[in-house]
């Protein structure tokens, strides 16, 4: 038995430090353990005393086991998950979720808004009366209407970037802002940073512009480790780093404003422009907006990218981008890619805007949200395997739930999509390997019974596969 | 005198070799040419005699001297014009065409329809209708929403494209739909094909997808030389030609049915996918709507983009693109660059169709432009240099002017936005030297008195800017 209880320690080992459970969380129990593992419980047991004697796991009391704090604190230092650049390959997620809208599954998985979270009533008005503007909404309007930018420029200046209509640029989505953004910084093969797990709209960007990716890992806690993402700028000629530093997708994590400096600073050192994702911070749990990485910017680097598609409307495509010092190049790469945005949806949501009913909006949002993810944690906690981990958002509507052991995930996927169900894997947010132990679920629709019934669902399946698996290895 | 009449008589059989004189014209007067070549009106007229002895010019009783049919019949086999792909380098004018809305120049060089030439009571109407539909106009379509994909497909098969809304992509204008199709077909580096002159657009998106091109002279008549597209695709080794086959800007020339399928057939051969821009197709100013390329495409080689900024509005950017058989890299790299298009535009247009009133304004408008342009070029042959060219337009409302000499035009284009007056020089459609010599004139605005004016000024102009540089070559 000497040599098994050993190995199987090593297995364990490894299923800590190479997880999120150095983010905390409690190891799966001795009995799951053993079924993975095809061993007695005595060997998990024997195996877990090894494991306790070299710090690597502590006892809680009635409770099971749990990485040791050393662990938890030596995780940023490991330099067992360096960084490296990484082509992107073909991702296999990404038909479902734009054949998305034409499904009517569960959107357990959805970061769109539902229908009924948006201020339906106002913003109807608000193209009423745009639309009666013939002579404006019949016109180009490049870089975008006049009242469109010069509302989001009194937006800007409310969360501390003091900004003029002249700095801002209309777009189609904050996604079309990241992508020209990254279009007018990079060339084909140059190396681009980004948090992991990250928004898949960022991953399908640096493939279509043939990128090459270092992911950041987010953790211990925060959108993205500062000390492997300085790390990566000293190691390789990294051209942009593309970051949400508030409730950002999938995670929810926010950096404190502390680490917002840091992180502007290691960019700046390296010369590393900063691409800022800010879709979700206006719909922040806490107290107070939390500052854009833009409003502590001294000199022009932070490339600020935003829309209302999470707040008013997904399909009005209002976006913008606020380029700072890139704004010659960035305003060119819209005007070649499609010359300028609509003008009616500009002018309604500037009408909008100017209603001053978008404050009220928000407040009642965020607390909608905020029940949301809690009460989809709390299921989630409930109904998945033990040690399960969840993070827990600064923001937003999200988050990302990570298993305690590899299951076929897309074995899950699919399933659950012929049920009607629609989550998000985590392989959409990540290259890495580990990510497809993970998953994204969204408060983003009301948390009706079909809801409920769905996380019970993928908890089950879940565990049939785990269990499939644990099979496999005792049969093998 | 010998030599010196000798050497001037090369001079001019290379003026009129490499320039649109092999399309017909009057040269320039002996007068013009004394001037021009600092020599007397003797040796000019030797010069002349010797070209029309070597059958490079002939006379016309009391008009002048043109390039002889000889010429005309050789242009298209010379191989002094063979095209090679070319890098793009910066466009200078880009930014003039950028921040146009915003100057309230004479329109001369727009070709952005006036606004009292757009169906502006019937559109706020569907505006207005669309805005009141929110469950639809607040939500995500892509690939676009079902009316407006099956309004498209209809038109399409109007115009002999037998198609289906799930065979459409809605598009934020045919900029948008020309810009992914590059993205899904080419890499950086790789070589296109276009027309020379061709669009501004395409140009641009080349330039900022770091392709090189190949430009293809639209000599004799038409939008494109075929004898010179099938030299280049044999010799280069060509992804994709870009080609407006219907009143293609800035020319306003189509190709005939057989050339079309001639062009197809070539393309075919060398296996080069052909993205048509078919945006002035609806303003033929002939009988019957001209044919689209990808009409008479049978395996789906053609990839037809599309919009609706010239004839309904440029604002709504309401576009699209039946991209054949490159659906689902099309899909990828719309999806991607920006996810979906606006709802409420797409409702509005769909509903604007189907009230049937397009064709009634469509009738309407081809007619006006057909006027404009034809009082316009009447007024730039009677103003500009004797020996000046214009084109006929098929239709659109935009022709091509060649000047018999160079001139420093940027100069000019300075000068006269200076004045208020817009005109776009040649240089902006094609990287070739001999565009230099010419401009676009539009007739996308009414011809007003103040128009009339501004051609008598550029007229006046392109004459000072002629004399200074003949001064220059008699002091030299």
């Amino acid at each position: 038995m000497d040599r098994k209880y050993q190995a199987v320690a090593e297995k364990i080992k490894k299923l800590v430090m190479d997880s999120d459970y150095r983010l905390g969380g409690k190891i799966p129990s001795i009995r799951d353990l053993a079924l993975t593992y095809g061993v007695s419980i005595t060997t998990i047991t024997a195996a877990l005393r090894l494991l306790e004697s070299q710090g690597i796991i502590e006892a809680r009391d009635r409770v099971g086991y749990f990485a040791s704090s050393r662990v938890l604190g030596a995780v940023d230092r490991s330099r067992e998950h360096e960084p490296v650049p990484t082509n992107l390959a073909d991702n296999t997620f990404i038909r479902d979720l734009a054949t998305l809208n034409q499904n009517h599954a569960v959107p357990l998985g959805s970061a769109i808004p539902a229908n009924e979270y948006l201020p339906n009533r106002q913003i109807q008005k608000s193209l009423l009366r745009a639309a009666r503007r013939t002579s404006e909404t019949l016109s180009y309007w490049f870089p975008g209407t006049p009242a469109y930018l010069s509302a989001i420029a009194r937006r800007m200046s409310n969360i501390g970037v003091n900004s003029r209509g002249s700095d801002i640029i209309a777009t189609n989505g904050a996604q079309e802002a990241v992508m020209i953004a990254l279009a007018a910084l990079t060339n084909k093969g140059d190396t681009v940073a980004i948090a992991s797990p990250s928004y898949p709209g960022i991953l399908h960007a640096l493939q279509i512009l043939d990128l090459q990716v270092v992911e950041i890992p987010c953790f211990p806690h925060g959108p993205i480790s500062l000390d492997t993402l300085e790390f990566a700028t000293r190691n390789f000629e990294i051209k942009a780093l593309c970051v949400s530093a508030n409730c950002s997708n999938p995670t929810g994590y926010s950096l404190s404003d502390e680490d917002k400096q840091s992180l502007i600073n290691i960019c700046k050192k390296s010369d590393v422009a900063i691409i800022e994702d800010d879709v979700y911070g206006d719909i922040f749990h806490g107290k107070a907006r939390p500052t854009p990485l833009k409003a502590l910017d001294t000199d022009g680097n932070v490339i600020y990218c935003s829309s209302f598609s999470k707040t008013i409307s997904p399909g009005l495509r209002a976006g913008w981008i606020h380029p700072g010092r890139y704004y010659q190049s960035i305003a060119n790469q819209k005007y070649f890619f499609n010359l300028a945005c609509p003008a009616i949806t500009q002018i309604a949501v500037a009408d909008f805007l100017d209603c001053g009913t978008y404050d009220l909006h928000l407040r009642k949002m965020r607390k909608v949200y905020q029940r949301n993810v809690n009460m989809l944690r709390n299921l989630v906690l409930r109904h998945f395997p033990e040690g399960t981990h969840c993070t827990v958002p600064d923001g937003g509507y999200v988050f990302w739930v990570t298993l305690p052991f590899a299951v076929d995930m897309e074995k899950i996927y699919e399933e659950a999509l012929r049920h009607r169900i629609y989550f998000a894997p985590g392989s959409m947010f990540s290259v890495s390997k580990s990510a497809g132990r993970c998953l994204r679920v969204s408060g983003s629709n009301p948390v009706s019974t079909k809801v409920k019934d769905s996380i019970k669902y993928l908890a089950d399946r879940i565990e049939e596969s785990f269990h499939a698996r644990s099979h496999d290895c005792q049969a093998h």
